[in-house]
């Protein structure tokens, strides 16, 4: 019995994960975090209402979700300015993004990121036997001069570009990136992910017509909202690109309770004004802990901080190592020279205080290495 | 500026949804539905544990899920007498399917089906660029035999075959789906799906060798334990085959409070004969209501009934019309010569009242038309 035959590019790829979760890191070290800060969720949470609008929702559990999705996506919108056939929804970026290269990517077709940016972006491309090709970070930013002419060198369809970027947490303007998309080579779509775009400066998101084809951004209900576990993300784009996706997607694929939670969340402007200014107080706190340990804490758009641990990628991975040890979950970029960096999410005070604590540990052990 | 430049085979699709949900539906007529007996979900809905669990993880909708799902998998494993590594979580059949179908086909490979059967199977079958070979449905069964051969005919790599059946509500025997295996071509895996297994007599699963790699079934938590609106499937399988879904599957992709709430759900197997008993006083009902206007039901092993409305498609779609007009949302197979029938959800003693009141009603509109 043969059993299954797998084509290329599937036989190839390695069954992995592009994250290991801080569950399975737990099992691993045989107890639980006293802090969760390594995800870039909130653990502030989300809005009161939308607790209670999941809440109030699982009791209709029984029907599937309607597959328009469209009482959230008109709320988004809404807010966005769009119409809602500029918006899809999908199960968080992750989902999305593998979608997005789906429509786009055979066998072979270029793609271009930042070396060392968002790695389930890789991993989609890799399983659709895309050839992924990397420009540096410059001076800890993505850097779309050089991803835009890497893309016209390699005839690439589809260039990655987070803003505000994971893991650094640096951003660009927003008229920069429009100003750029001069350079981005006819037929290569710019896939914008903004997960952290709530906690970014105003003016950190470009202003673009909904119609141009050149862009699809991505954002989330994971991040500011503080619903990673709800699954939620859209993307929005030019209505034929947005109406692709209703090619390939899991059309009754959302749950029901989440879409009730997002559709609350979004509505309560107070709380995630609230969660904003909890992260800020958080970032300041990290930054003087940081500070207090001889660390520099880069500037940040984001719900997290890269820390500069003044070393070599082995020193930033002995500290982490030591925290996690010591039950403080944070997690770090992977490529030289940002690797010198370990990234804490935001907290609430009593986390802080854990890393506080931790941390000098952390160092000291890292050093007697 | 050309936007994005689709490949074949996404070029060539149809932007469409396998089903016209019934949100869809309530939007073309403008009302809602009395009583919705169309998607053969669990109108009981699922054990008040497993409400109150999903209740109960909203507060921890921050966190991603674990990636792992060690939890629902250990419980279905036990359950099941396999090791969670047969066992592979995915947002409903739905999302299994699609990442089945990428996993076995490449553009122009061969898939087998029934005329008739799940078309969201298809929509991912054509979505990967695959080529659907079609069976006759056999005395309102799907046909184990012509399916595997045809399957060797045109060297399948997918036959699928659902067991009891969507949408006539037929089933066979699990030891003939074991023996029928003998004429499954080498190389070719069976998709079988059992989604309705619950519903069915005792034996009507197959009983195989976890290891057998010529099989991999799918189960859901949407029928039997009335989650439709939480996306939790699962594929039970060989461990090479399940662990090849780690190649290409959206890891962080599930919701933690469908997860909390499945596992809370396959715990309860009181409410789970309750829900057995009602969707049986159901269907003895649906039964004396189809007799009751001269109409015959099939015999079902599922939670719905194919009623025979003993005339062409033609009729039947013009009583199914009738139906949703007066507010009664069912609906029927495809193809002749299935599609004499209507397709009715099993429901609370108040959905089949209405069901009484206006299937005589929607005969004689049907017969004047």
């Amino acid at each position: 019995m043969r059993g299954p035959r797998y084509p290329a590019p599937i036989a190839d790829l390695p069954a992995t994960v592009p994250f290991v979760g801080p569950e399975a890191l737990e099992r691993q070290r045989g107890a639980p975090f006293r802090a969760r800060l390594g995800a870039n969720e909130s653990v502030f949470g989300p809005s009161p209402f939308a607790i209670a609008a999941m809440q109030d929702e699982a009791v209709e559990i029984w029907k599937y979700a309607d597959s328009s999705h469209l009482d959230l996506k008109g709320a988004l919108a809404e807010q966005m300015g769009v119409t809602p056939a500029n918006i899809v929804l999908g199960s968080g970026i992750d989902g999305l993004l593998g979608n997005f290269v789906r429509l786009l990517v055979a066998p072979g077709d270029a793609v271009v990121t930042s070396d060392g940016a968002y790695p389930t972006f890789n991993y989609h491309v890799a399983g659709y036997g895309g050839v992924l090709h990397k420009v540096p970070f410059a001076g800890d930013h993505e850097d779309p001069a050089a991803l835009f002419a890497k893309a016209a060198e390699v005839d690439a369809k589809i260039v990655y570009l987070s803003n505000p970027d994971n893991p650094m947490g640096t951003f660009h303007k927003g008229s920069d990136i429009a100003a750029a998309l001069d350079h981005l080579p006819d037929g290569c779509v710019l896939a914008l992910d903004e997960a952290y775009i709530e906690f970014a400066p105003s003016g950190t998101t470009p202003d673009l017509d909904p119609e141009d084809p050149r862009v699809i951004r991505f954002r989330t209900f994971s991040k500011a909202h503080g619903m990673a576990g709800a699954r939620i993300g859209y993307a929005v784009g030019a209505q034929g690109l947005i109406k692709s996706f209703d090619k390939i997607r899991n059309h009754f694929g959302m749950s029901r309770i989440s879409l009730a939670g997002a559709l609350a969340a979004l509505q309560d402007k107070a709380w995630l004004g609230d969660v904003l200014r909890l992260v800020d107080d958080s970032k300041t706190r990290i930054a003087r802990i940081a500070e207090a340990n001889g660390l520099t804490a880069l500037p940040s758009g984001t719900n997290f901080v890269a820390v500069d641990c003044r070393g070599d990628g082995a020193f930033a991975r002995a500290v982490l190592a030591a925290l996690a040890e010591d039950g403080v979950f944070v997690r770090m970029p992977f490529v030289p020279p940002q690797d010198r960096c370990i990234r804490i999410t935001a907290g609430r005070p009593e986390d802080m205080d854990v890393l506080e604590q931790a941390l000098p540990k952390a160092l000291a052990k890292a050093r007697a290495a």
